[in-house]
């Protein structure tokens, strides 16, 4: 038995949930986790980026930070290798019926843009909380909106007749890189590969 | 007149360096924001791995981190995008006359070896500081010396053999990409691409 990505059902390493949350970040991070188990791609999540301005040193191989204060990020949250190519998003969550734009740092949008110009995979994975519906909007048409509206939201509409909805699957928890295989690696889609 | 990697020298964005440190990390900042200012490649350094156990909240808008801890890495300091490649580093300076493993955590050497088999573009560069000798070592030499020997570090000899010396300029203060060029893109040399 075929999985989509082409490895065998059989060699699938599986993850037990457990208790975990239900977080939109969880279902990322454990699906990255799948596909670094099964050699499908190499993401991970970037740290917080933070400003450390004091540590103590309780004994000589223990620090403990004592002081320190987030910053904003300079980057998006998730990037890596898929297929050979970069890969690189960021993702939010909303419980608002519209996407508001405040959710997305601009230092964010002007990464994910640099990225689409440097011939990478760029896009957001946006959840719309209150409908259980998860969306992978990539870059080409995230920009296409913001360059030509000034709304400070992006309407759910425009995620339903541009973006792709993601299914809530087991293993992986959300299986974002069938819709990036669709658009980027040949599937029939009429959109820019 | 043209830049090695291209660009007009009149278009070069240059950057005041004031009396900031010459370490290596602060050296391949440099670097890669003069790279992201000319457009020629999009690598930022990751921030610090923690893990907070504390946060206050002096006001709504406010939050100060008042115990977090050092975390082990996962990953490399380094990724991004350059020629529409993944790339991928961890950069180490020593003071001892060889390169100590222990000076590199087992999960980056594995992530590493990961990137290199999805046919990321993966390298160490590693700064001899009494020597003020910095060398570029790719993942396939890397790996080479470490699969085939059981010392507890890499001669600087082989450094020499393998390695690609990296020469301090001004703008950019370090520039890797070259190496990386000659390496990956064409330049005649006899190592693999």
């Amino acid at each position: 038995m075929m999985h989509p990505n082409g490895i065998k059902k059989t060699n699938i390493k599986m993850i037990n949930y457990g208790n975990r949350g239900m977080a939109l970040e969880e279902d990322i991070n454990l699906s990255n986790e799948f596909y670094r188990l099964n050699d499908i791609a190499i993401i991970h999540k970037k740290p917080t980026p933070i400003t450390i301005t004091k540590v103590d040193y309780p004994s000589r191989l223990e620090a403990v930070i004592k002081e320190a204060y987030f910053k904003t990020p300079s980057t998006t949250d998730y990037n890596g290798i898929y297929k050979g190519r970069y890969i690189d998003f960021e993702a939010k969550e909303t419980r608002c019926k519209n996407f508001p734009l405040a959710n997305i740092h601009i230092h964010q949008l002007n990464h994910l843009r640099q990225i689409e110009k440097h011939n990478g995979i760029a896009f957001i994975i946006v959840r719309f909380s209150k409908l259980d519906e998860t969306f992978v909007l990539i870059a080409y048409d995230l920009f296409n909106y913001l360059d030509n509206n000034t709304k400070k939201s992006i309407p759910y509409s425009y995620f339903k007749e541009k973006g792709f909805l993601l299914k809530n699957t087991f293993n992986p928890r959300l299986d974002y890189l069938k819709v990036i295989d669709k658009i980027y690696f040949g599937g029939n889609n009429e959109k820019r590969v």
